[in-house]
């Protein structure tokens, strides 16, 4: 299923996942994938990592029901990073709800500020108990 | 200098920098920062990364010339990834010569095919001995 031999030895067994919307360009989102969950994202086409909190493979969307289809996924040179250009269902990455996880900007002086201007979703209601 | 707390704990020391190009948007790289390299690319405004493989620290461009300029630098909600949106001086960010680390596609069957039409440069006469 994948002659492409990535690299997990290098960190600890995992390899890093970009998130890219693939229309916009933005960055959504950055995870981990452990050899399961990159194999069961080629298959399925949806996006699946490995947590390195709760160190346990998740799809994302299986709570949520926000899934993330692949359209195009790219590979570094030395194979231990990938991009992934995706389709965000209900179009939010973030679990706090924002369009993406990186909606605060570092400013110089090290303020962070949020720059989207609203959240796509109440995680309040998505993430139920 | 630094207010804001990056959470270097969670993966061993090291943070995740995804470097996109401020203007096209396209990832040119993904690298990773210790707490020493984040607070160098803070000061000088240009990249500075630490090398898993060669156990340093190290400057983009510090025996190429291709720096990379810091434009804006974007947090994701964990604190444990960035995006830097940079200046790509030279015009190519990958070692191999290519403008971005990602120039190939994994395709549906395992191969990869490359997908940028040619080097911005040649790394023999880039990275002399």
């Amino acid at each position: 299923m994948n002659p492409v031999e990535m690299d997990f030895e290098k960190a600890g067994g995992l390899i890093t996942a970009v998130v890219q919307d693939y229309q916009s360009g933005e960055v959504l989102q950055v995870s981990y994938m452990n050899p399961e969950s990159f194999a069961l994202t080629r298959q399925t086409g949806r996006m699946h990592y490995f947590s390195r909190t709760r160190n346990k493979l998740w799809m994302k969307g299986e709570q949520s029901g926000h899934f993330q289809e692949v359209v195009e996924t790219l590979v570094d040179c030395d194979l231990d990073a990938l991009v992934f250009k995706i389709r965000q269902i209900g179009g939010a990455a973030c679990h706090t709800g924002y369009r993406s996880c990186f909606h605060r900007r570092l400013e110089a002086g090290g303020n962070l500020i949020t720059i989207e201007k609203e959240k796509v979703f109440d995680p309040a209601q998505v993430y139920k108990a």
